[in-house]
Parts: C-alpha cells; sequence; structure tokens
C-alpha cells in the first residue's frame, strides 16, 4: 500500500469517528484506574525532569486522595515507588494542562462508534486556583471533592439517561458559532449545558445540588474543552494501527517534552523538548512567569480543530494575541499546507464553509518546516500560581524529524 | 438642533439603552392588558384588511382565551366590537410573525435602565404549528395552556431570582457566536438556557415540570427571538421623542402593510404596502404559498442585528438563501450606506470587531434608493400553514419618502 493510500485510511478514521459522550464515573470504575496511580499529561515523564508546576499537581494528586497528609509525605510514597505516575494516553485518558487524573476522580467516558474504542477525562474544574495549573492549596482539593461527590455522579445519571450525546455533532455546531474548542468553548458549553439540562432535573432528587451542578457549569466557559479532548483522542486513536500512514495520531505535552504519535508507528513517542507559549498574559504576569508548554489538549489540534480551525473562531486569535481575522484566516491557511485533507463535518462558516485542515502529515511538517500552531493556556512556572495567560505554541520540528526517520526505517 | 445632532442624540439612545430582562408574568398583571383585547404585529390594522394568516391567528387567540367555542363566535365577537384588535407596539409588546399577544400570555418584561421604559415580547412558541404562524388547531391552543400554566410562571420565578439578565450583554456575546438575532438565535439562546437554568432548579418544587421547562428551551433555537424584540423594543422607544431626528425608531409589518416611526415624529406610523419575502422554503413549499412580510421582528434590524448583521453570521446568509461569507458581508456594508453609526456594542468577529451599523436615516434611504433588509420567516398564506421557510425582504421605500415629507413639514 502506498503512503498515500494509507494517509487515505487514517483519514478516514480520524473524521469519520464517530464519538458519542455515554457515561460519568469514578476513574476506577469507568477506566480501571486501581492502585496508587497519578496519570499526568503528555509523553512519559520521570519524577526527577518534570517541572515544578507538574510536580505540584502530581503531590496534590496524591494528598486528594488521601494517601499522603501533606507534600513530604507525598513526595516520600513517590520516591519510594508507592505512588505509580503514568501518561493520560497510556491509560485511555486525555488531561489538560498537567492532566492529573486518579482513581477517585469523575471521568466522562466517550465511545468511539466505529472502532469500539473508548477514551476518558476528567470533569473540567473551572477557572482560577486549580489542579489542572499545578494550584494546589485547600481550595483546590476541597473543589476536587465537590466533584467526586456531587458533579460527577450527577452528571453520569443525566449522561446516562440522555441515551447518549454525539459530541461530533455538538463540536461541528459549536464550530459554527466561533468555537474552536481549545481556546474557546463556550458554545459547546452552552450547547451541552442546554441539552443536559432535562436530564439534570430529571436525575436530580436534590434541588439545591441540582442547581450547585447548573452553576458550576454556567460559570464555566471551558466546560467543554476536557470532552473536546476525550472526542479528540476517541477519534484519532484508531489511526493508530495504520501501518505505512505518515499522520499525526497524538500530539502532547507534559511541560518538560512535547511528544508525537503517528498513525503507522503504533504506541512509539517522538519527543523533543518543549517550546514556551506566546500570548497574552493576565494582569501582574509576563513571560517570564510562563511555564513551559504542557497537556494533552494538543490532541485537539491532531482532529482539525484549536490552532487549525483560528479562522472559525477570531475572537480566539485575538484573545490569544493572534491579530485579526486575516491572520486567522492565515492561520489555518498556513495549518492547510502540512495536512492532508479537510474535515467534512467541521466546517468553517467565513470560509464558506470549507472544512478545517486535518491529519497532520509528518513528511509535510519536514518539508515544508511548518510546525502545527497549538492554542493553548499559559501555566504559572512557579508552584502554586493556576492560570495566568493564554497564547500559540509551536510544536518542535525535532518530533516530526525523528519520526520521518522511524517511517523511513520502518518500511 | 441640527438633524445631525438630534441623530447623535437618538443614536446613543438606541446603542446606549441597557434593556434588562426582569421578569414573566401574564400579560393582564405585567403590561395592563384588560378587557377583551387581541394585540397584532405591525402598524394599526383593520380586520377587513388583515390577511387570511392574520385573521386566522386572531381568532383562535379569541378561542384560546375562551371568549368564543369556534371561529364563527369568534369573529361574530369582532364584528359586534366585543373584541378589539389593537397593535402590539401600542401596548409596549413587540411580537413576531402575526404578533398574538393576549391577556392570559405570559410576557417577559424588560426594562430599560437609562430611561425607564419597558417592553414586552410573548414566550416563544416553538417550531411548528404555532400561532404567530397562523396556525390554529387544538394542539396550538394546547400549547399555548401550557405555557401559559407551567412555563411562564417558572421562568418568571426564575428570572425574579436571576436579579435581571442583561439582555444587551448576552446579544453582544450571541452576535459573536453568529446569531443576527432574527433568524438565528442559538447560541443568544444557549447561553439564556445556561444562565437561567441555577434559578430555575431552585424555582422548580416540581421535578418534572422543571424537566418539561427544560426540554421545551433545549428544543427551540429560535426561543431568545422575542426576548432580542423585546430588547429592541425597549432600545428603540426612548428616540420616540427626539425632535428632529432623522433616524428610524420602528419597523414593523402587519402582512398587508409595512410601517415605520421616526425619531422626530413620535407615535405617527408611516405606511406601505408590504413586499413578499424571498428564500428558501420547506419540502412542498414554493414562492406561492407564501405570505406577504409579516411581524414586529424587524425592531431587530432597526437596532442593527438581523439583516444589518449579516457578516456575523453568514450561516444564516445561506439559510436565507442570501449567499456566502462575501455577500453576507456587502450585506452588512450595504446597510452602513443608510445609517448613521456603528454599534459600539454590537461587534463582529470577521469584520475586526466593526460595529454594526445601526440607526437607520430616513434620508439616506430616499437618497440612495437603498431600503433596509430583513431577514425573516416565511408564513403560509393559507391560514393555518404554519411556517413554510425563511427569506430576506426589503422595507418599502415609499414608508421613507413619507416620513421625509412629514419631517421637513415638521421643521
Amino acid at each position: 500500500m502506498t503512503i498515500a493510500s494509507a494517509n487515505q485510511i487514517a483519514l478516514g478514521r480520524l473524521t469519520g469517528a464517530e464519538p458519542i459522550l455515554i457515561d460519568c464515573g469514578p476513574a476506577r470504575t469507568v477506566m480501571g484506574l486501581t492502585g496508587r496511580t497519578v496519570l499526568h499529561a503528555g509523553p512519559p515523564l520521570g519524577w526527577e525532569t518534570a517541572c515544578e508546576t507538574m510536580k505540584a499537581a502530581i503531590l496534590c494528586a496524591i494528598r486528594y486522595e488521601g494517601w499522603a497528609a501533606d507534600d513530604a509525605e507525598a513526595l516520600d510514597l513517590l520516591v519510594k515507588g508507592e505512588v505509580e505516575i503514568a501518561p493520560c494516553h497510556a491509560a485511555g485518558a486525555a488531561g489538560p494542562m498537567t492532566g492529573m487524573v486518579t482513581p477517585s476522580m469523575p471521568v466522562f467516558l466517550v465511545e468511539e462508534r466505529r472502532s469500539g474504542g473508548r477514551a476518558f477525562a476528567t470533569v473540567n474544574e473551572g477557572l482560577g486556583k486549580v489542579l489542572r495549573f499545578g494550584a494546589n492549596d485547600p481550595s483546590v482539593i476541597e473543589r476536587l471533592r465537590w466533584i467526586e461527590g456531587e458533579a460527577g455522579p450527577l452528571l453520569g445519571a443525566a449522561i446516562q439517561a440522555s441515551g447518549g450525546i454525539d459530541l461530533r455533532a455538538l463540536m461541528a455546531q459549536a464550530l459554527r458559532m466561533g468555537d474552536e474548542m481549545h481556546q474557546r468553548n463556550i458554545a459547546a458549553s452552552s450547547l451541552l449545558a442546554r441539552l443536559l439540562m432535562p436530564h439534570l432535573a430529571r436525575a436530580g432528587k436534590d434541588q439545591d445540588a441540582l442547581a450547585r451542578v447548573a452553576e458550576f457549569m454556567a460559570g464555566n466557559d471551558q466546560f467543554f474543552l476536557n470532552l473536546a479532548m476525550a472526542a479528540g483522542k476517541a477519534s484519532a486513536d484508531p489511526c493508530l494501527d495504520v501501518a505505512g500512514s505518515t499522520v499525526v495520531a497524538t500530539m502532547a505535552r507534559n511541560g518538560t517534552d512535547f511528544g508525537i504519535r503517528v498513525a503507522g508507528l503504533g504506541d512509539r513517542w517522538f519527543t523533543a523538548p518543549v517550546n514556551t507559549p506566546q500570548g497574552l498574559y493576565f494582569p501582574g504576569f509576563g513571560p517570564e512567569d510562563a511555564n513551559p508548554d504542557i497537556g494533552d489538549s494538543a490532541i485537539i489540534e491532531t482532529i482539525g480543530l484549536g490552532g487549525f480551525a483560528m479562522a472559525a473562531s477570531p475572537a480566539v486569535a485575538a484573545f490569544v494575541g493572534a491579530g485579526g481575522f486575516r491572520q486567522a484566516v492565515a492561520v489555518t491557511e498556513e495549518m492547510a499546507e502540512i495536512c492532508v485533507g479537510e474535515h467534512p463535518r467541521f466546517r468553517i462558516p467565513a470560509l464558506d464553509d470549507r472544512g478545517s485542515p486535518v491529519g497532520i502529515d509528518v513528511r509535510k511538517v519536514v518539508e515544508t518546516g511548518i510546525t502545527p500552531l497549538i492554542n493553548t493556556g499559559i501555566a504559572g512556572r512557579r508552584p502554586g500560581t493556576g492560570q495566568i495567560g493564554a497564547g500559540v505554541v509551536r510544536a518542535p520540528l525535532a518530533c516530526f524529524e525523528q519520526a520521518l526517520e522511524a517511517l523511513a526505517a520502518a518500511r
């Protein structure tokens, strides 16, 4: 089979995927995450090489689980190997920023109907001091416990009652409403809230609990982000066994390394040191405070959204400091140069319904030197800070060069 | 005062208005609509000159109120003068399509904070066979009674509990999400549903009733339309006493006549026969089935949205048969030629946040011959049919010519 044919198969799987949200429940039960394991974003990571923000989040996650009373105890468990860390992607999940997943956290379950594959993501915590951005004070743990005890179960009951929610259709609609599903999810979050509301109403025995969950959803324009990521992983994973394909199936960052996986090469990661995002900062912060690029959320660009769909979302272009409408269109056009196709469902109204560029071709990246552009939140590099801004970042070329060599060797 | 100065005052009132949704309750109580009165859309209308669709709706509204058992009895009441008909605008309301408002119908109450003025609109009935499109079978009345008995009271309690909802801010956000608030309200409807959900949860003693109202809102992408109209009227009415201004403060159609009111000339209507919309039809229908232009919803174009904001909503341009993105931008640019300004809050992302054109100047319309373009639903001309499509329609030039003469005479 030619590379072109293999790439068409990979593209067909990626864009034909039907990710359906079917449940929300504890990671322990829903994804079988047992033992003392903390999942993190990005390619595999050794504790010693983790950035401070990632370390702070891991220690906080251990405290959240009650495995340790303080950070010193938590560190001791890690050093003794009594708590393991592993990549989200290795356990079926995709996690934003630090990407923390532990057994007690509720996770959304997304099933890809064509392949039967499954992907998982936690419930987005909202803004401010949150674990995914490396915040680690008692308020972080308190919110996680509320999600575990109240929001997760209610969301799970409502999603089950809904009979499943077609995330591809919802995302296609949200794209028409100015979301690119990475830095802007207000449409997707609102559509989902409206859709779940009747089921939440029927599931909620306790009126106040229902109101709290409704408030939590109403107060978080990025609520949908984690679902977009699970949908992305569920859509991209079926490409991982298309022999000979040069299409990128995963992009992820752990704050130290950027990693990609390629359709033709299965679970193998190709990594290079991450770049640091450039963008706009919240008052009181600047580039010197920025943590290097982090999170599994680049799965969203992998399926043709995020930076690739910038033209659909000029408001994001401004928010991440990437200019006005013309510049947003230019970004989408640039990304089209490294893709093998256009998405048949994810269409951009301001481009007369042209599909979003999708299916990053390792060969095209290396030939043109154009690396994928990713819209991203920016975490503080000082542990406990949280989010300090939003911007854009480029994937490092070296990952693609290594992958291309490996693809050549495998032929 | 020069005309230019007067127009700046009118524009300032129009664009500076702060319409806040503060309640929902029976028209009898909330807007003091007592006696046997049926309000209709557009300028004043005699029964004899009403189109068949309007007549069918009025007779059905009389049956809904229980004043008559059938259409013959209802007609008898009208002929004897025992039921009156009057324009919505004369009673503080704005009604879509036929515009029916009767005392028992719940209406939203929108208060304009700067002037203290108030405007009202009914709860949008949804799609299919609905009174506003002239449908008149038992299912229409059944739905109206459910709105009266269950949805209206619950919405009223939730809105009161919310402390008021800033509709201008919500509409500005929805415009950034591809709504033009006339033929497309999916963003505004979703944002409102998400925002009201916690308050609905707290207000709803009955879990099933809450679920039904949530389903009703989730199932109607045009739920927000009536609120956009009330917000439009609340924003435009304060212009009606700006002496010397040539800015249009009202555009409305009753299915027979198109009418405008102008800032400098108060309550006086200038009318001309309506045009018939051109657009796309639902399967089984065509231009020969279309009712002439009808409804108070052109208040939305009056405040710079709808057709005037077509560039923000290329999906609508396609839906109403007005072409792709370039054509959508061209419509907005054409409308800018007849407006005195740009809206400081209603900004269009794909035009690099340029404000939507607003403040239609009667002089510019007459000078250029460019008449306002209105996005509109199309009702069937055969009574009882309901909606048959959506399209665009032009305001007739003659209204503006008459108004210009009257303005000249008044100086």
